[in-house]
């Protein structure tokens, strides 16, 4: 009989990333696809199946040979049960398919199977902790009422604060140079660009908020200091919930991490390993239970 | 020679309200229609000419007297000189007509001719200090990068405090109740709101946080005490640019003031009249320089 082989996907608001390991752990290959938010749905699964195939190309596998391989799904808006179902219901070549969010799968590869917790600071911001087997989220309720603390309110303050700033309500700080040049030195503008943009395109301008505030910028200080507490704020309750500790993911985390007090910063610690392998997890022990069952 | 008549208008996002006035300023009728905001175009002249004729009918002309009357038009949405000359250039039954922000008009009523400044603090939130003649803004670029202070702002805050304590992370208090209530309880409802909420929708919170803060609501105090350390801000300001003191326009200001530390409280005071009387000045204004020249 032919070994079973495990493909764990991670996929988002702006790439999918594919993983192909055998009943060992050992990587037979990587791939990467543009978008799979499930809300994207058909073209979120062929970006998903377009990162499957590219790993499978890298470890020298032919289309047959996907017959081998049990998949494991971490997709970005798959809370509803209606949108796992969707990707669950259309054809694959694969052996089987199980589908979650992402952030379990982020989970899974952060913590293993352990009790734990996740807290993703990037662009967005949001919290998982699983005790017990019970998941609790904490955030990710997007930019218009939450994501606090997330690179995009970063750069949305450091925009607010510098038009404070232009208009003589706070101090024309170098980091306010910075943001009023991009932007030609016309709130006009900056409302402009505002109105077209995403979350990514204000978390461009927390780069500099950090490289600012790194030279101690006092318009920069007090956004990191605000980004900061609201980040503690998760942690806490994190914790509260009975996490161990929290693994830290996104972009952000790292570079926020050095603001937090020393009982807070000091429980964040490096994820054992990524949603990819949390996913071929998810595949892993879909695969056992039925092999037990 | 028929004496003339001056008509003034206000007009904005929500409604629009004309005076008509005679040369000694008693006052022979008003008139109410819809927006009138400039970017709304031919509609918003509609509006405008619709306000007036209510007035007219109010104080018992007939079409042929309005070329009697001299108009000053205050809107919203007229920042711009491609959306002032738009307005200009419309047909209309008057004998001479002006065009200039609803702001301006707002000035002109409550501080006459006289060097000063207003603050608007309702669903929005803007300044402007008129210095030696000179115009100077201070706010007013909109709820995405800016409008701190506002009812729109207050009421968002108290959205994103009251999903922190659904969550975990601050007191369940009567006002989070009260607002989660308002979303049955699930902030996935919250979320799918926001994606189609106006300012207006936003503000329709502010009033509740007004009420729970009296009661000294300890989720509803830092969003009051946030907003009026936005609203200082802007008064600071406007002093600075040499305002004696600032006129209070908008719902929400009359609700904040006693939130301000005593030296900004006591230079704020209610404004001399309203935008359309401020309209009806710029009217005179306009028709005593010609008269001049």
């Amino acid at each position: 009989m032919r070994q079973p082989l495990f493909m764990g996907v991670d996929g988002g608001a702006t790439r999918t990333r594919a993983r192909l390991r055998d009943a060992q752990g050992r990587q037979l290959g990587e791939g990467a696809a543009g978008a799979s938010n499930a809300r994207f749905k058909d073209s979120a699964f062929a970006e998903v199946l377009k990162a499957c195939r590219a790993a499978a190309d890298e470890a020298g596998l032919d289309e047959g040979d996907l017959s081998r391989v049990h998949a494991g799904f971490g997709l970005a808006g798959t809370q509803q049960a209606w949108d796992r179902d969707f990707i669950l219901a259309q054809p694959h070549p694969f052996a089987s398919v199980v589908v979650d969010t992402d952030a379990y799968a982020a989970y899974l590869g952060a913590c293993g199977d352990r009790d734990g917790a996740i807290l993703i600071v990037g662009t967005g911001f949001a919290g998982l902790a699983v005790i017990n087997g019970e998941r609790i989220t904490v955030g990710g309720w997007g930019d218009d009422i939450a994501d606090e603390g997330s690179g995009m309110m970063i750069g949305r303050n450091a925009i607010r604060r510098s038009i404070w700033a232009m208009e003589g309500m706070a101090p024309l700080t170098p980091l306010a140079e910075a943001v009023l040049a991009r932007f030609d030195n016309d709130a006009a503008k900056a409302v402009e660009w505002a109105e077209r943009a995403t979350p990514g395109d204000y978390g461009s301008f927390a780069p500099a908020v950090f490289e600012h505030a790194a030279r101690r910028d006092a318009l920069a200080m007090p956004i990191l200091e605000e980004a900061a507490r609201d980040v503690t704020r998760a942690i806490a309750r994190l914790l509260e919930l009975g996490a161990p500790t929290v693994a830290m993911i996104g972009g952000v985390f790292p570079e926020i991490l050095p603001w937090l007090a020393p009982p807070y910063r000091d429980v964040c610690v490096a994820p054992e390993s990524d949603a990819a392998d949390g996913a071929i997890l998810m595949a892993k022990n879909a695969f056992a239970e039925r092999k037990l069952a």
